[in-house]
């Protein structure tokens, strides 16, 4: 398939050190309810790195059975690339329409290991695969000829890319030098939501979307306006969201701030990150709340 | 216990994506025929991030069995607090006399998240808990403050730091700050080999070695020049080993080194590094090879 639009990454809300699994499947429903293209279940935002193989699948099988017709998409890096080949048998067997795959590091990772990493995964997976770029995590840094010689290899549908340069032309330039050097099925997705109307604008096919994941119809109003041809639409929705971006961007990252904005909403209990990870404190989860409430961030849920 | 002097990493070779039970247990049985003082299993060296739980807990009682007298310290890192747990308790039931704690990162932690990591993990272990300050791997960076907060705990033994500044000077005063903050029953060790003969000539009571974990001789000729109160002996050792100092710092790091350096020598199957790591190509292996003879690194063996 191709990944364009929305593509919604939820959170895996845990309850007592086990998924809250009424919490995660309530929220796949909501997503696939708001309609938006794909939802990316286990993405960074949805805690894959910190979860077994055990409650992979099972997360990976309950995103299926509760998306309706809207294709699921399963994150499946590992350290190890068999652990990786691993879950990508559970997340085909679960009804996966795509693998999202990011090359996680402990020791640092050379080009032609990450080029080994694809290639592995694609000759053993049946489904379209997404390249999934995100140094802040993984802390490998890809080149745009490394996007090439990944991209090249059969089976690799989409790139995540982590943002774009700001202001218009200069993202457009960033964009269009990636899109150069990949073949034209392999579409490219903008996530760092702040990014995300400048790059759909930019020529951007997708959006991978952490706040999409838990508010689709903050995430949809944006896209819909580029989609529709209305940019300056999109970009007055996302200048408008900028208290939120600004929590996005402070150090405990945005996974943080989501997981108390989903909590605050009742849709995950207090603490739902895994530990290490305490989450925000309450000092910090009153200002996330305000910016909830001030920006109607619930209106209509 | 006390962790001081020459503690040895030792790899964990893989043959065919599993444990080579036989090159470990080889290597373990080197290291306490040349009398180190601790052998620290699953270390980074001994690619604990990227083995599952049943291969760790299998390689920690290997490594008891057959170290003979001498204390093994087991790594027992993990993303997540339940499961670095799970390896607490698998370390501890295999005999371990240490345990070895990175706080690894995919979300980035704060420091009171990396506190409540030892927190939690000292309030669950009933042996000497190390802490392991490896910025390159696990991204996170400690501060002297912390160091002392952590410290604080009962059950805190050492800290593993990575390096010290360059210049007996400089060094000295790096070491002395960090003493300062720490009870007086916590040691400090060194780490990163090119700065090992420096830090403990400033004051480091135990150097975490990726080299003495393959060539202990190595390891113990530095370690035994300073205790002997011969630091330029040390020194000269050490500044005789530059060029492997130098291979280790190129950007692939040291594991993929001493790997090939354990392949070349014969302890280990070509390939014995996880997947997708590949390890050094053709030429890098022949520099290797070259340092390995032109030092004498081999002889004795």
């Amino acid at each position: 398939m191709r990944f364009t639009g929305l593509s919604a990454f939820p959170l895996t809300p845990l309850a007592d050190d086990r998924i809250d699994e009424d919490a995660f499947t309530a929220g796949v429903r909501r997503l696939a309810a708001a309609g938006v293209d794909s939802i990316t279940a286990l993405g960074s935002t949805g805690s894959y790195a910190y979860l077994d193989r055990e409650e992979r699948a099972r997360a990976a099988r309950l995103a299926v059975e509760n998306a309706g017709d809207v294709p699921v998409v399963v994150g499946v890096g590992a350290l190890r690339t068999s652990h990786v080949l691993a879950h990508v048998e559970d997340a085909q067997r679960a009804g996966a329409s795509g693998l999202l795959v990011a090359p996680l590091t402990y020791q640092a990772l050379t080009d032609d290991d990450v080029y080994g990493l694809f290639d592995d995964v694609t000759r053993n997976s049946s489904v379209p695969v997404i390249v999934y770029d995100n140094p802040r995590t993984t802390h490998f840094t890809f080149t745009t000829e490394l996007y090439a010689r990944i991209a090249g290899l059969p089976g690799i549908a989409s790139i995540k890319i982590p943002g774009v340069p700001t202001g218009p032309v200069e993202a457009r330039a960033h964009v269009e030098r990636i899109r150069a050097v990949l073949p034209e099925h392999v579409t490219i997705g903008v996530s760092g939501d702040a990014f995300a109307a400048e790059g759909l604008i930019a020529g951007c096919e997708a959006w991978y979307s952490v706040v999409g994941g838990t508010l689709p119809e903050v995430a949809l109003r944006v896209t819909r306006a580029v989609r529709d041809g209305d940019p300056e639409a999109a970009r007055a929705e996302s200048e408008r969201l900028a208290p939120l971006w600004g929590l996005f961007a402070e150090p405990g990252g945005s996974q943080r701030v989501i997981a108390a904005v989903a909590e605050h909403l009742g849709f995950a209990r207090r603490s739902s990150l895994p530990r290490p990870i305490l989450g925000l404190d309450d000092a910090q989860r009153s200002r996330v709340a305000r910016v909830v409430d001030d920006l109607g961030l619930a209106e209509g849920l």
